[in-house]
């Protein structure tokens, strides 16, 4: 198997500036509960959130805004209807759909859901070890939304899955692998802490779908994506007294991320 | 055109404090992204905040609430039956409720409600220049929720929509405008850093919808919610490291506020 | 009547400890404003929580879950059909469920709904003086989600809809009593700031979900899981600088609490 590869700090500077300048607007078609802080986690970065969801304005928006992100959190038979109505709509105007399959292996209608769109050509995918497996169809024991099996255990399914679809797939965990199917990074970095903090895993699949729409290399920018967010767990790590000032302290960190900092 | 005028401190406190003794009940109707938000803001200030979605119980318990707010953010179909219910029971208990138009005259659903429910006599309209000047079918060019429109631009469509409607519309911006078709205030404050945050435009729309309940001026006490909620931006701003730590800061700020203390 | 008994530090320490170690899956179905933030107080005390909400998945979920959370804050009929496949499930599975009943005995649909599942045999039901009153239908005047009675009026309440329904009740307030129908406890402590952010008693509930899970005297868990909470918000208040502050400071005195420190 090919050996996973770092990138460097400008690789990520330069992912980090484009996407400070193009400051993207991302329709986000995520679960309940983490709208909030995946709205303001996109706006610390500089990029526009917005959320709709109705069938038709969904299709609508997909086509004006620059990327979309699909989570089924939480799925209904009413919202995978307009998801499925934004995928296709994104994908005539030539804009690029991420997704995060949150719990799929585990719930039967979501697992059903995200193999279905997985046809529909995302160009991106982040998940935990577990759901990712569950994408591959490689054999998985998750009871829900935390994953069982570390990262490494799923790099396999990953660049399976990436081969298979043409996405780029993130795999995170401990450590994050990103692979097109053919070349892996490892993103380092993160903090345990972000386990205890509901949404950090949306929200970052909110930014990946950001940066899937710079242009250049998408493999290098979700990579930058990832390290981002590990960056400011980090930093939000080291001041914390606990899960709640956690939070604030990871948008602030998220904020004050200048690319010349990081090279 | 009529020149906008500042109001008083004392016009601020004064409404400040009927708003604090009242303690109004306010039933929300808000989009899915800011409706926790919405809620700690209208409780840091005293007020009380009640989110009931059921189209049957919306229209309930809008006749037991003090006042409504319509926000379409995420209006579904399901939703804009909930709300003409809730408007309609509003209107016949002799409630005012208040309009935030998000995203107004950038997506057609919302557009057409909108257009619809204005002839049911809000009482009061928040919106960015964009969305006023949508509602008052001047040309427009939002591609979403970030006004491409400076409020000054929209000061000419907010008058105009208040004469045709009798609401009290706010267009919020660098520089707030509140007319009644014939008066215009102008409201200065805020900071920049309040639309790095989810939420801030909506939560104001909520505490307009409260401040339009109080007995007399209602131009003055929608101006003065405005002033409220930007003062409030402001010291929290001068404390804040960034958009996380802005949050905790700016409720505290509403919390913290004390009429006596702004005259 | 009976005199209410206080529990021991100790059993307060037990009870942490089981649940720490446990870390029970919590399936919340709560309301939509309250979700992240239940999400992040299960979270900090150390538990999982799920929201899954199709009706399908939602049967599915509660048979893998450890406990089962039902809060009807904002019931649609939608809601209410995945709710009720969800409870059957869980009984089914021999998994217990907690009722939180917002707002029920001011809004008709909920109520009907609330007395309802009471046949289903939950194993707790947390509410203020007010709804609790109206589950055991006592007669009741609130107007919405703030208590119009005081804990201890609603006390003879409380043991009434206990031995009725074999569930161990929380009527919870400036002091909250919880009861088997035989025996009470009351817990002392909180802060007033506590009524002044969203979601602090829905999320007591999703904690009280929790410890109803865990094997021994459910009374004396249940009487735990209020104290922890109330602890939490007596420190965080003590720190706190107003609403704003005591919601990270409130996690994060959750994610601090080592049973060994409460002896």
């Amino acid at each position: 198997m090919i050996q996973p590869q770092h990138h460097s700090h400008a690789d990520v500077a330069h992912s980090l500036t484009q996407y400070q300048q193009q400051s993207p607007l991302i329709h986000c078609m995520t679960n309940d509960v983490v709208q909030t802080f995946t709205a303001n986690v996109l706006l610390a970065l500089g990029a526009s959130p917005a959320m709709v969801i109705d069938a038709e304005e969904a299709a609508q928006f997909s086509a004006i805004a620059d990327a979309l992100l699909i989570n089924v959190g939480t799925l209904t038979r009413d919202r995978s209807g307009a998801m499925l109505a934004a995928i296709k709509a994104a994908n005539a105007a030539g804009r690029p759909w991420t997704l995060d399959p949150v719990a799929a292996g585990a719930l039967d209608f979501r697992t059903t859901f995200c193999h279905q769109v997985l046809a529909l050509k995302p160009a991106a995918i982040r998940g935990n070890a577990s759901e990712i497996m569950a994408l591959a169809k490689l054999e998985v024991s998750g009871r829900g939304v935390d994953s069982q099996h570390s990262s490494t255990a799923a790099l396999q399914a990953a660049v399976l899955l990436a081969a298979e679809t043409g996405a780029v797939v993130a795999v995170t965990g401990e450590v994050d692998f990103v692979t097109d199917g053919v070349r892996i990074i490892s993103v380092h970095g993160g903090s345990p802490l972000m386990t205890r903090v509901v949404g950090t895993g949306c929200a970052l699949s909110a930014v990946v779908a950001g940066f899937a729409a710079l242009p250049g290399d998408r493999l290098l920018h979700i990579a930058s994506a990832c390290r981002v967010v590990a960056l400011a767990g980090e930093r939000a790590a080291a001041v914390a007294q606990g899960t709640g000032s956690f939070i604030p302290a990871f948008l602030d960190a998220l904020y004050q991320l200048h690319p010349e900092a990081l090279v």
